[in-house]
């Protein structure tokens, strides 16, 4: 991680710190309204439907732990551990393309499988 | 992506185009014989298994596209997606890091649930 973070890495890594913070409206202020993010799920298009598919992650959250980030002009890449009740370790990568200061793409990584073992077995 | 990669990342990308291009034998060359990696399924530890578990993928491949590189001079991120037979979309996250020119960690991120439900349908 470096000292200097470069443009796209500093919109990252605010927008990592609010929603890892639970503070989901300071994490909404970095997105852009079409933001188009590519999750396991499939496709969320949308500032608010964005927003129901973190929201409720970043609730359940007891901790995380920032791996890895990296930037350029336009570009993070963040890399990070998530424990939650259903599941003690959930890493997740998100791969940020940022425009004029807000986030507009991002490619959104991680294991569902525990998830919905979770949730199966609390059904 | 830089154009002037850092050391780790050269060996990241070594081992990336040589795993995604099918040639285990050199992809391994990049590998510390006591590399470890935590999975989604859990920590594989040991070129060995290490070597168990990337080439029965490897050898699955259709495509693969190189989305995001980073790196500095211990640490590479590679993002991606994969194209496999079971899987039409797979992206996965790789973070590794690098000690003398060898991979001696990686935290490796990718969602099992499509592949896991492909090994379903197909049992």
């Amino acid at each position: 991680m470096s000292d200097n973070p470069s443009p796209a890495l500093q919109v990252a890594l605010a927008y990592y710190q609010a929603w890892t913070g639970k503070d989901i409206a300071a994490a909404m202020s970095h997105l852009a309204d079409d933001i188009v993010c590519d999750a396991p799920a499939g496709r969320i298009q949308g500032a608010q439907a964005y927003r129901q598919f973190l929201g409720p992650f970043a609730e359940m959250l007891i901790s995380t732990e920032l791996l890895a980030a990296f930037g350029d002009e336009t570009r993070a890449v963040l890399v990070y551990d998530t424990r939650t009740p259903p599941v003690a370790s959930g890493p997740g990568a998100e791969c940020l393309t940022i425009h004029d200061g807000k986030i507009v793409y991002n490619r959104f990584i991680f294991d569902r499988l525990p998830f919905e073992a979770a949730r199966r077995a609390g059904d």
